[in-house]
């Protein structure tokens, strides 16, 4: 059971929002959905669940059309910045109605949850802080019954040891009951241990679809004295520059020249997931 | 000219939010303000700031009260969640309005910083996004001519590349042009190389106030076979505790006992501040 994403268009006005998305969401992975500030990510999750149309394109399960056949959807969760609670319920009835629309809730999971992250079920949504509220979105996404949870910037307001916890449970309750997660987020070096693959959305398009590994055995930073490194790394994929008085850091991207030897002074390290995405996508914000 | 926060305590109704707080802001230093969330930070910022009063304690410059001579304030910016603009405003008026209320404003830095982050101060208020809010909100907190600048949280909702850029810029114009800078954030990791001091609150009360170097220097990992390293870590200050299979990992904050041999099969290691502030902290949350 794949999700397929084919040629997804989106405009807002006169904005285009994605302009022909791809992409394949394979059965129990953990995916990295990742892009700047307006790159399109929230807009592509709202149309993969169906909560809002695409101008043009498709999106199928098994290849039937999920937007068709809308108990397809009951597969499917996105956790996002939205808050759809009516603020005077308790949580304790959330929980319950989560498992009556969804057919089926664990229950003894929320609770353990609930312990854990020291949330009081008996409080009303209205009452819970902006971390709590995102704490509580991510119980009901880990505990309902569902083959792909989408999880729109699921740390929004959480502290370090909350958010240490959300990742934690997140591996724990993905090995003792596999399914798909896709996690969109800015804090890119927090999740990077915990993706396999990952898509990054430019502009309304995809900029990369590939295994986290891959990605990384492909990026280096190369640093020594600033002529010695331009010559080294001349006619290679330069993804960015940053100096340091003399010294100089060229990011490249793609394959080393292996003929070319190395200069004493000049040295080859790695880099990390989020200084990647950083040189991939640094041509700029939105405008808003 | 030195900050001086003596005995703060502040209630709202009867929940105790700030506990006795005491603490010293000295000129021309960067701190981090960190702790969990619900811990008081927000208060004791609008509180320093004279936005809310405490129930009891001072807040004085150079032995001035701050709240009896608020020409004081002249001296000291904040910036924080609320947004207090106007939506319909032109960005540029609004630059124009801090100049008149703090008697004086950095347009050409201003002009340089709406280029960097790529965002038109021809735009209203009301037109930018969450992460736009907080660029602009940033712009004004570094343009102003204030001895110190108190920052809650920001980094919310800017991406990878913004929050990169807003680090350069800060240390930027930090060095070009010395003056207080304080720090309040969850992303501890990504502050911890700029902060030189830092203050955790716990619970209302001031749990560390410390140099980062020295706080780091007495952080130790000890890792190994679980019962040697049990045996060896015996009556150290064990704050935290991690296992994986047969493997443990015990966090120790404090001086190692150096008399005790180190066992082969133990490794010692240094924790990042974040890890550190996470086993300092971990006695959980506040409820909401």
């Amino acid at each position: 059971m794949e999700i397929k994403i084919s040629e997804i268009t989106k405009k807002f006005g006169k904005k285009q929002i994605l302009n022909g998305v791809s992409l394949t969401i394979e059965p129990n992975r953990i995916y990295g959905l990742l892009g700047r500030n307006g790159a399109g990510k929230s807009t592509l999750l709202n149309i993969i669940t169906d909560r809002i149309f695409a101008n043009d394109g498709t999106v199928t399960i098994d290849g039937v059309s999920t937007h068709e056949h809308d108990e397809l959807l009951g597969k499917i969760y996105l956790m996002s910045e939205v808050n759809l609670y009516q603020k005077r319920v308790r949580l304790q009835e959330l929980f319950k109605a989560s498992k009556i629309m969804y057919g089926g809730f664990d229950e003894t999971y929320a609770k353990h949850l609930c312990e854990a992250f020291e949330l009081n079920p008996k409080l009303r949504f209205g009452q819970l802080s902006t971390g709590y509220r995102t704490i509580f979105k991510l119980i009901i996404a880990l505990c309902l019954p569902v083959d792909y949870v989408f999880l729109d910037e699921p740390i929004l307001g959480l502290d370090a040891n909350h958010r240490e916890l959300f990742y934690k449970e997140l591996l724990d309750t993905y090995s003792s009951h596999p399914r798909t997660f896709v996690i969109s987020t800015h804090m890119i070096e927090e999740i990077a241990n915990m993706i396999e693959h990952v898509f990054v959305l430019e502009n309304g398009k995809i900029l990369v679809d590939d295994d986290v590994d891959h990605m990384l055995s492909q990026a280096y930073v190369i640093t020594g004295p600033g002529e010695t490194v331009d010559q080294y790394t001349e006619g290679l994929n330069i993804i960015g520059t940053e100096s340091l008085g003399n010294l100089k850091g060229n990011y490249v991207f793609g394959s080393l020249n292996d003929d070319r030897e190395i200069p004493d002074t000049v040295q080859i390290s790695r880099m990390d997931l989020q200084k990647l995405f950083i040189h991939l996508t640094s041509g700029g914000g939105t405008g808003k």
